[in-house]
């Protein structure tokens, strides 16, 4: 494979995000676009025109790209109810495909997924960016080289202000509105899950078994969209489901416990909240901090005045444990996307695909991360009954060996 | 009643350090001693003669403390195992007692002492210090005033890096060695849940209905009891059945969730990680923040960054939504434990005792609070599954009124 040519199916804010980050990949040309949405299409096939010269085949439906036999591969960033028929579309036509965050509607969906990608080996990667993001990553080397002793917990949040984008949706066409006003669950695990999955070893040694989740009442976007700040007025009376704040238990095979947050319908500042915690140290996002024992200060009884002195802390384990892609990071490479992880995903992904390789988030990792999103929604609804969380490997997690998604 | 006469039961570390802040209080005098150690016992009277110059009555029977006839009021400090039966024993032989925090060991318990006090009418005091803390005070006066918005959500945690103390039991005697041996549950959740149920208003119009807990594997001492840091070598292969992290899920009746921490026996820096969140702002305690709706910088997508300009913002608040005893503290008033928040409790429960006011922190509360630990058990034990928890106001928290615990 020389050039690798790629297909985008959804045109929306995170596809066209996208564009410029695979086409910073050497060697990647985005050949094939691809929305229900006419405008999208065109808009973007100018973009590439612009900044490649290349005219993009355009399509507005998903079976004709899918019938484009000039693909290498397609790039999935439609609305999170299309990720899993059209991932599996593409594997049945040999069609390698990066497929975006969500979560699932149901488990059997997470299952034909699996199932399709072992009758096909048709490759697939699920795009998680934030597995490749700095702290993350910072935590994941740490966890490695035993900085954190046995890992027992670990927490991540998705908590983002989306109030005025959700309420935004009859405009901007944002599937997350009907979302809102359907459902009610932990609709977007991944971004946290995503990676402590990784620094626990799930699908690979150890597996996810249990998850049990809770909602708030449901009460920021009611209340937004009858304020002035909502710029759509038909929205003032309309009811959402979707609680302000889920808050997910997870229990996993070897004893580790996973907790988290989803917050995205009230004020706030945007943090994924990450936390590791061992027996020999521990780590925070919110504060930068990585703590090992014995070098804590017990005479702070005030936690803001213990966490001023720590404050970014984890600044001194960058040089020796962070990845080399994170310590040379270019402008460029920050400009491509949420600070720099994109290009890396990206990157990760084409490679992969170009040498054969193993993708490092694979079918087995989607159909587990996707699946909290059902099962939350159940547990919800019976005050968070915990349901026990499948293993889609088939037992096959017991002997495969500890993958990161870039080499620590 | 001129002078008040407090009886201590429970001499050891608490009840040691609370011995200087009820003596502060005008008109206390603390008359009588009891544990079941003589050498406590004789110590702690030994310290009354030497700063009040008055002989103590010591007793290392609790019912002959119960007999003694020229008490106004009982202060349990014991193990958690005994304060229930103690505070019931002083209900029913009308002596007023202040029962300190823990968590009990059966709902049947919980039920117990809510008859006693409905049957004897006796005043009890929950001792929960927390409740009086600044920034726990600072969020239910936030609350108060509308700050918030509607609260949909509030989390707590009990972050204490305890291994030493625990580990130290065989010597320091304390309860907490046999309880990390033989249980696994939130073994301690008045601290958080405390100011939490106080600003949601629980048994005052609403109530918390349904709790769930998961346990994390139990790693962290005995990984410290092997260890050289570890004085007693009799514990290195001793089991602990209680998890490093217990992570707990409760929904109360108005729809709001909280989520609790328990994390005692793994190095981390002490925090009660107080957090509130609404349709209008948020505070949080690690970072001693208040966040209100349009005056958050959205442009910050690492957490850390927008924490290092926002660290601490909550200051600006203080001048107005503050009670007076804490913009006013002293230094005296710091130093009689806890940063201050122990003198504010001891006094509270000497005033309603000398106005024969209602106790801010009453024995519904302690039933409800205490509850959640034995339903944690249980909940763990099955992989968080949820259980009600009891009205133990058995109807009446539909018509009490918000109750603070000082006037806000």
């Amino acid at each position: 494979m020389e050039r690798v040519r790629v297909g985008f199916v959804g045109l929306g804010q995170r596809g066209k995000g996208m564009l410029d980050t695979f086409l910073a990949v050497p060697d990647v040309d985005v050949v094939a676009v691809c929305d229900v949405y006419a405008d999208r299409v065109d808009s973007i096939a100018s973009t590439i025109k612009e900044k490649r010269g290349m005219e993009a085949r355009k399509y507005t439906d998903f079976n004709l790209l899918l019938e484009d036999k000039e693909l290498d591969a397609i790039y999935i960033a439609t609305s999170w109810e299309a990720h899993i028929d059209q991932a599996i579309m593409c594997m049945k036509k040999g069609i390698p495909c990066a497929m975006e965050v969500a979560g699932a509607y149901s488990i059997k969906d997470c299952w034909r997924l699996v199932k399709a990608y072992e009758k096909t080996k048709t490759p697939i990667m699920m795009m998680e960016n934030c597995c490749y993001d700095k702290f993350e990553l910072l935590c994941t080397a740490l966890a490695r080289k035993g900085v954190f002793g046995e890992i027992v917990y670990c927490h991540g949040a998705y908590t983002h202000d989306l109030r005025k984008e959700i309420l935004g949706g009859n405009v901007n066409r944002h599937y997350r509105l009907r979302n809102y006003i359907a459902r009610n669950c932990e609709n977007y695990p991944t971004h946290e899950l995503g990676p402590i999955a990784k620094i626990l070893n799930i699908n690979r040694g150890n597996r996810m078994v249990y998850v049990s989740s809770v909602a708030s009442k449901s009460k920021g976007l009611s209340e937004y969209a009858k304020s002035d700040a909502c710029e759509d007025k038909t929205l003032k009376d309309v009811t959402f489901k979707q609680g302000d704040v889920v808050s997910t238990n997870i229990i996993c095979e070897n004893g580790e416990t996973i907790t988290m947050t989803l917050n995205t319908s009230l004020p706030a500042h945007y943090s994924r909240e990450i936390q590791v915690k061992g027996t020999k140290g521990c780590a925070d996002m919110d504060t930068n901090m990585v703590l090992e024992d014995g070098s804590i200060d017990e005479s702070h009884w005030n936690p803001a005045e213990f966490n001023k002195i720590y404050f970014g802390n984890a600044e001194k384990y960058y040089e020796e444990y962070l990845p080399s892609f994170w310590k040379n990071i270019t402008q460029e490479e920050i400009s491509l996307g949420h600070g720099g992880m994109d290009i890396f995903l990206v990157r990760a992904f084409i490679e992969c695909l170009k040498n054969g390789e193993e993708m490092p988030i694979d079918v087995y990792d989607a159909a587990a991360w996707y699946s909290i999103t059902p099962l939350s929604e159940k547990s919800i609804k019976h005050h968070g009954k915990p349901y026990k969380i499948p293993d889609f490997t088939r037992g096959k997690y017991k002997n495969r060996p500890s993958k990161d998604v870039i080499k620590l």
